[in-house]
């Protein structure tokens, strides 16, 4: 299983696990991500089949994958049948689902190309500010994908990215909600305000109750950590202040169960 | 950390990790539960401090846990200070927070008594046919505490029950939210019925679009199991058919999502 570079090229990167690479999105060369899960890796080979790189399944999947293993022949990748332990130690998981694939990584757009091929209309997206947790990211993803949200931005520090344990999670949904490396905050928030978006800040209490407040059309819901919330100086920019109305039973909703509850609130008054 | 138990007195049987016995809500005796998290023990204390049988806690939660210290003196009860890697033993789990307790459980209700001591008025209630991941009953009771949800409804024999994985997830919402064990599934539909209760099944797709739909102000929410849905009879029992309408670019939403989104939506209507 280990592949020699051709003379004078470096081999690709490759993201195990829930590790990462924090220069990925700098650095220029391209990175490649272990992902496993079937819906995941089914999203991949549907939306970018060109980036998978090297296939592992059980020998349970191949009626289900003829399409991406005849892929794999027609285009010299290669593909290994495996057990359910190698299948283990390759996706450091055990929730596979019998498939692994290592696939070139999308690096994040820029706030700046993003905006620029943005279709008129409408549009809802998520500011994550501060959320860690690989389940968490992947749970937004699959409801982002859900609700049509346009895009997932990412603060210029957040140590967010995406994993194998995150794509499994977001079955399928890292495929079609591109990912935005935000640059500094201040312009950030200038840019998305000259494309018309609003900011709405998102507080575990004290906002606006989100069942009652105008949602604009254009609107990006920032987020902070379950811990300590978003930065002051973010919390300071933002146009609305929205709350989720509560019992009080528990201190807050999970980040990602507010989020689907934000994305249902936007869907339900502008689809 | 063995316990004798009094002559002619069985020791309470302790579930831990994410193990169940399927008979706990059969046999008469006491079950005791390892739980963890700060949120999910703090629960326990504040709801039911009779039920702490013994805490393991790190030195650093000592100050924020003076109060649950103090009970644990005045009644005698062992407590622990031990370190990082005792506690994720003692836990199963890396997510202990500083702080591991045995509790006793509380019994899932009948249906007949939950129904009889329900305040007059609007309620909500979710009925589970087939979620089985810990994570995502956790998820599921946090959202339901936070939107005020009357009852978790338990199939017959649904093998899902409270874990400490589940209670460390719902960050207390475990001890918010009542767990109704049902009976035979045509009985519980009568007695629901009988209620003023609406049986509404959630589908992937096909239902009536749920932002548009009429919500009853007593409705139970069906939801199946992630691959295989809820059974065809419990399916054709519902009084409603109800889906999330969504892009399409991923089959679903995760079963903990769609949850807060159905709960929003009745609490958006009712509260």
């Amino acid at each position: 299983m280990t592949r020699r570079p051709p003379p004078g090229r470096r081999p690709p990167r490759v993201e195990r696990g829930g590790d990462r690479d924090r220069d990925r999105d700098v650095a220029g060369e391209p990175v490649e991500l272990r992902i496993y899960g079937l819906n995941a890796v089914q999203a991949v080979f549907a939306k970018r089949p060109d980036a998978i790189r090297k296939l592992y399944l059980a020998e349970a999947r191949i009626p289900q994958l003829q399409p991406l293993l005849r892929w794999c022949v027609a285009h010299r990748l290669g593909y290994r049948v495996v057990g359910a332990d190698d299948l283990q130690k390759l996706a450091a998981s055990a929730h596979h689902e019998g498939v692994v694939a290592d696939v070139l990584q999308e690096r994040p757009a820029s706030l700046t190309h993003w905006l620029r091929t943005l279709a008129p209309g409408p549009h809802v997206a998520l500011w994550l500010d501060g959320v860690g947790n690989p389940h968490n990211l992947g749970a937004i993803l699959r409801s982002a994908a859900h609700f049509g949200a346009s895009a997932l931005l990412l603060s210029k520090h957040a140590s967010l990215a995406l994993s194998g344990a995150a794509a499994r999670v977001a079955e399928g949904g890292a495929e079609a909600v591109p990912l935005v490396r935000l640059g500094r905050e201040d312009n950030a928030v200038a840019q998305l305000h000259g494309a018309g978006f609003a900011l709405a800040g998102t507080l575990v209490r004290g906002g606006n109750d989100l069942f009652g407040a105008r949602i604009p059309e254009r609107v990006v819901y920032v987020l902070g950590a379950e811990q300590s919330g978003m930065s002051s100086a973010l919390a300071a920019a933002c146009d609305l202040r929205l709350s989720i109305p509560g019992s009080g039973a528990v201190e807050s909703l999970n980040v990602a169960s507010a989020c689907a509850v934000l994305l249902a609130q936007w869907a339900q008054r502008h689809r």
